[in-house]
Formats: C-alpha cells, sequence, structure tokens
C-alpha cells in the first residue's frame, strides 16, 4: 500500500505531461491550415476530411480508399505568363537552336526563337507538346533529369524574378500536409510531362515519383556497351488532358479518387468522374481571381482557360476557392539569406 | 530519497517488461523469413536488407529509394498448367461462344472452344492478349471488376483444386512483408493484365492497386445518361513483358528498383535495369525446380522460359531461388473450416 501512494505523484507527473502533449497536438490540428482564411471554403475542406475520417461517421472512409488527386499548373503552382514547362521548352529551344537551322522557318519553334508569344499559344497544347518532343528526346532519362534539375536551379520567373519551385501555392502545400496526416494518399494528375514534374515533386509538395501522373513520350530500352539506358523517343505516348485524365487515373492509380483538385476545363473530367462516385466525395477548383497577389483569369484565358466548370461548379456541387478571398498567402515565404 | 528507493523497484519492473518484449520483437525480426530453409539464399536476401537499411553501411539506401518490383506469374503465385489469366480468359470464351458462333472458326478462339491447349499455346503471349480483349472489352471498368471477383471466388485450379488466390507462395508473401517492414516500397511489374490482377492484389499480397504495374488496354471516357463510366476497348494500349518491363517502371514508378524479382526471360531486362544501377542491388529469380509440390520447368516451358536468364544469372550476380531447396513451403496453409 505504502508503495502504491509514494508511486503515485510521479505518475501522475507522468500524466500530466502526457497530457499537455496530448493538448498541443490538438490545437495544430485545430487550425491545420493556417494561410487559409476563415470561412466556407475552409470549413467545407475541413468538415469533408473530418467526416472520411470519424469511423462514426456515416461518410467514413477507409484508409486505402483515400485517393487525392491534383492538377499542377494553375493548382499547385502558378502558369503565368504562360506554363512554366513552356518556359523551360524555350529556354531549351534557344539553347539548342544553332544545331536545328530549319527552326527558324518552322512553326511553333520560329515563335519561340522570335519570342512570339502569340503564335506561341496559337500552337495550343499539341503545340507545347511537339516542342516537348523535339527539345526533350533523344537522350536517356537520366540526361533529361539533369537538364531539368539544372534549369530549376538557375532560372528564374521573368516577372516575380523567383526560382520556379518557389510559386507553389503555400495554402495548398498544407491542403496536402493535411489531407496525408489523414492518412490520404496523393497523386498529382496534370497535362504536364511525367518526367519534368518528378525531378522535384518529392522535394517541393512531398510526392513522391510513383505518384505522379502525366504526359509521357515513348521511350525505348538499349544496352550500350554493356550499360543499359532508357531513350527518350520524340513521339507522344499519352496526353493528360481533359476526358484522358480519368483514365490516366484509372491506369495509374487504378481506383476512383475521393477528392480531386484543378483549376481548369482540362480538369473537368477529372472533378466528373472523382464526384460521382458513392459516398463522401470532394472537388475542388481554384479560381484565379487575384490580380494583385497573382493573376486573375477564367473564361479568357490560354493556361487554365475555366469556362464550363464554372457554369457547371455549383450544379455539380465543386467548390470554388477564391484565391484573393481565401487564401491569407500565396506564396511560401522565403528565407532570403 | 526515500521516495526514489521505493519507486525503483517498480520501475526495474517495468524496465524488465520492455526488455522482455524488445528481446521477443528481436526474435522475430532474427527470422523475418520461416518458409525459407536456412542457407545462401535466405542469408544474400537478409544480407542485402540489413546493408540497405543500416545507416552506418557503405551500402544504405534512403527509404525513398527503397523500391522492389515483382513479377507475378511465376514469381508470385503459379503459372501451370496454363497462365492464371489465360484459364480465366478459356471461362470466359466458353460462357460468351453463344453469342459469337464466328469464334468456332477462328484462332486463338477455336483452341479455346475445342480444349485444344497447344493451340493455344502456339498463339503466345500475343494470342493470349488478343484473347484478353475479345474477352475483356465492351464492358465498364466496374463491370469488369466484378467479373474477376466473382470468377476467383469460385474458380478452381484444375489439378490442385484449390482457389487460384491461395497458389501464390507463401515464401514470397513473407518476402513482401520483410521488404514492407523494413520501409521498402513493393510494386507489382508483371505482363498480366493490369485491371485483372488490380481486384485482389491489395487483399493477397497487400500491394493497393497504384502499386500493380501491367498490360493494358484502350479505354474511354463516356458520360451515360449524366454518369460517367470508363469503357474497356477492344485495342492493346501497352504489353509490359521483357523490354518494355523497365520502360513500365520508369513511367509507372519513375526511379529505378534497388530490388527486383522474376522468374523467366520475360523479366530479364527488370533485373538488369535494377541491378546495373549504382549501390547495393538485388536480383532474384524464382527457379521452379519442385515438381513434387510444385512444378519444375525451365528452359523448354511455354510459360516462364528461363533460358538467358539461367545462362547469365551467375555472371549478373542474381540469386537463383531454387525452389525444392530453398522453400520450407509453397503455399499458405489453408484454413479448412
Amino acid at each position: 500500500m505504502k508503495q502504491t501512494k509514494t508511486v503515485l505523484p510521479w505518475l501522475s507527473g507522468l500524466i500530466f505531461i502526457l497530457v499537455l502533449s496530448t493538448a498541443s497536438a490538438g490545437e495544430t490540428v485545430n487550425d491545420p491550415l493556417p494561410a487559409w482564411n476563415s470561412g466556407t471554403t475552409k470549413q467545407r475542406i475541413i468538415d469533408f476530411v473530418d467526416g472520411v475520417t470519424d469511423s462514426n461517421s456515416s461518410t467514413f472512409v477507409p484508409v486505402n480508399k483515400r485517393i487525392a488527386t491534383f492538377d499542377n499548373d494553375g493548382t499547385l503552382w502558378s502558369e503565368k505568363p504562360t506554363y512554366f514547362q513552356l518556359l523551360f521548352i524555350i529556354d531549351r529551344v534557344k539553347s539548342m537552336a544553332a544545331d536545328h537551322p530549319e527552326w527558324k522557318t518552322t512553326q511553333p519553334f520560329k515563335a519561340v526563337l522570335d519570342n512570339d508569344m502569340a503564335a506561341l499559344k496559337a500552337a495550343g497544347m499539341h503545340g507545347l507538346l511537339e516542342l516537348t518532343m523535339a527539345t526533350h528526346a533523344g537522350m536517356t532519362t537520366e540526361a533529361f533529369e539533369l537538364i531539368v534539375k539544372e534549369w530549376l536551379a538557375t532560372a528564374r520567373h521573368p516577372t516575380t524574378g523567383k526560382a520556379f519551385t518557389e510559386m507553389v501555392y503555400q495554402p495548398m502545400l498544407e491542403l496536402l500536409d493535411y489531407l496525408r496526416a489523414n492518412d490520404f494518399k496523393v497523386f498529382i494528375v496534370s497535362g504536364g510531362g511525367l518526367e519534368f514534374m518528378r525531378p522535384w515533386t518529392e522535394t517541393v509538395y512531398g510526392i513522391p515519383p510513383d505518384q505522379v501522373v502525366g504526359s509521357s513520350i515513348e521511350t525505348r530500352y538499349e544496352v550500350r556497351n554493356g550499360k543499359p539506358v532508357i531513350v527518350r523517343e520524340p513521339k507522344i505516348h499519352f496526353i493528360d488532358d481533359k476526358d484522358t485524365k480519368p483514365l490516366a487515373i484509372n491506369r495509374f492509380i487504378g481506383q476512383r479518387p475521393i477528392l480531386a483538385a484543378g483549376n481548369s476545363d482540362g480538369d473537368f473530367e477529372m472533378l466528373e468522374w472523382t464526384t460521382s462516385g458513392d459516398g463522401a466525395r470532394l472537388g475542388l477548383i481554384v479560381h484565379h481571381t487575384d490580380a494583385k497577389r497573382e493573376w486573375a483569369y477564367d473564361r479568357e484565358s490560354s493556361e487554365g482557360r475555366l469556362d464550363r466548370g464554372l457554369d457547371e461548379a455549383d450544379q455539380k456541387g465543386w467548390l470554388l476557392i477564391d484565391m484573393a478571398q481565401d487564401w491569407k498567402e500565396i506564396y511560401p515565404a522565403v528565407n532570403d539569406q
């Protein structure tokens, strides 16, 4: 009896410490999205996550079905004045032009060399992919990875002067973390090139290479002097956009997401596919409304054109994220040293 | 002082319990592969895993690079008298034949209806995939998933009488678990159909749908009465075999595995690609040597033909798993009730 009594103060001290640390963990959980302003948008996201993770809720979803897919351009990072991958391509075309005199008179290369953005935009997504083929093929996958990494380390955005990987959205980084903390498996499903994204998505978004789905070119396996390589070929394998996004989700992920986020009509079918499944579903559209801190565009934009999605979001139950209204910050604070 | 003294017995009791439970956990770790006989094969696998997970080892590999890929047919489950997917197809062809009178005179369908296994085998992997297209297309992905699940629940192997999902290799199930316990991310990379495997790989192998890579057919997105579906089309999209396995690994997984396991020359390039990377690598070949408990075959077999791999395994440093010698058990014990 005596021993029990003397042990008790020690035990209650321990319990006090345990309770304290639980409480402070609890406070963090209470504001999982600090860069989001309070309001219905933030609340609906939190309510959705609470509902699918509460095993007593009628909307509970088991961990292995908690799949979330995110578009990249305009959803996780900016896409103005044009897609960042196109800015990468422009730099590549210019640095390779000496070896390709025919590019001076052939579109869409001519447009790049002439800095003719209008002609470039007119070439559209397929023009972009043609440029991708021409500038990104012929080398091994390992050589291409190095080219992408070097460009990202040195290139700067034409108007903000930031590194491109600093132009990711802080509120979306928090959303990715919040979902993962609630046992979601988070994927990128983007029209961008698979191997343009994979060298940096793990560091920047915490999304590993095998959880990145995108457009791709053909490749071939070759053994060079006993050493195998994978060579990138100038031929489109798959374009991941609009109605092919659900097909890519089916092929790469193999189950229907319960949450999908996009910003353009290129994401319409991904959101439609996601939110028409049974049970709790969430479709998110980042609406670019912030001309001051980022860019404001929707129906008339050549990048991230959002027209049908804007018309039908309400009827489909999709949540429009009003960037100007809902986001306290746009980009992560940069540690200038 | 008095309090410290009286607390001590209580504390040392606690420590004793902690030490005990650590020790018993330690014993489990000491035999992570109980269905494997002691010997060099088992030891080399354990040494490899110890080396890549020990942060003080020169062969340490960070968690996010611990990628392992496994072939399925003949590597994780049996493939005799023929590929289980082909047995599924045979059942499908027979049940659909009334609607396809032309099949009576057209190969490879005729072979199936005539139970002519020789003619069927002569059609090879491409014949198998042609049959897959014809019998597996035209329905939605969700309908196909149900067909696969129903077949697996009712069909039985022609000679063992077991359910097909009971004919997975117990030693390989342990290896999958052992790798995952050491923070490997484990993928299937198989010539089999993506959507034939995904309905059951999570339950049977603990491998979720997005970690299954395989052959696939074309699909299309369609909205039927406001409800979107993905329809399977009778056209090959990608065959995942031989030199296309590294390409599929690159496209789906996006980084080179450090461990790959196969059983046939269809896995040669996957093992070559895996083991020619820098640092510690392990290539495993399941050699079917056990005519008594499973099947014995290699160079002359139409399923799982292993010829070049057998010649070059030694020179490449790949580890041949001698099924008769190295495996204590073949299939998991079934709970007959």
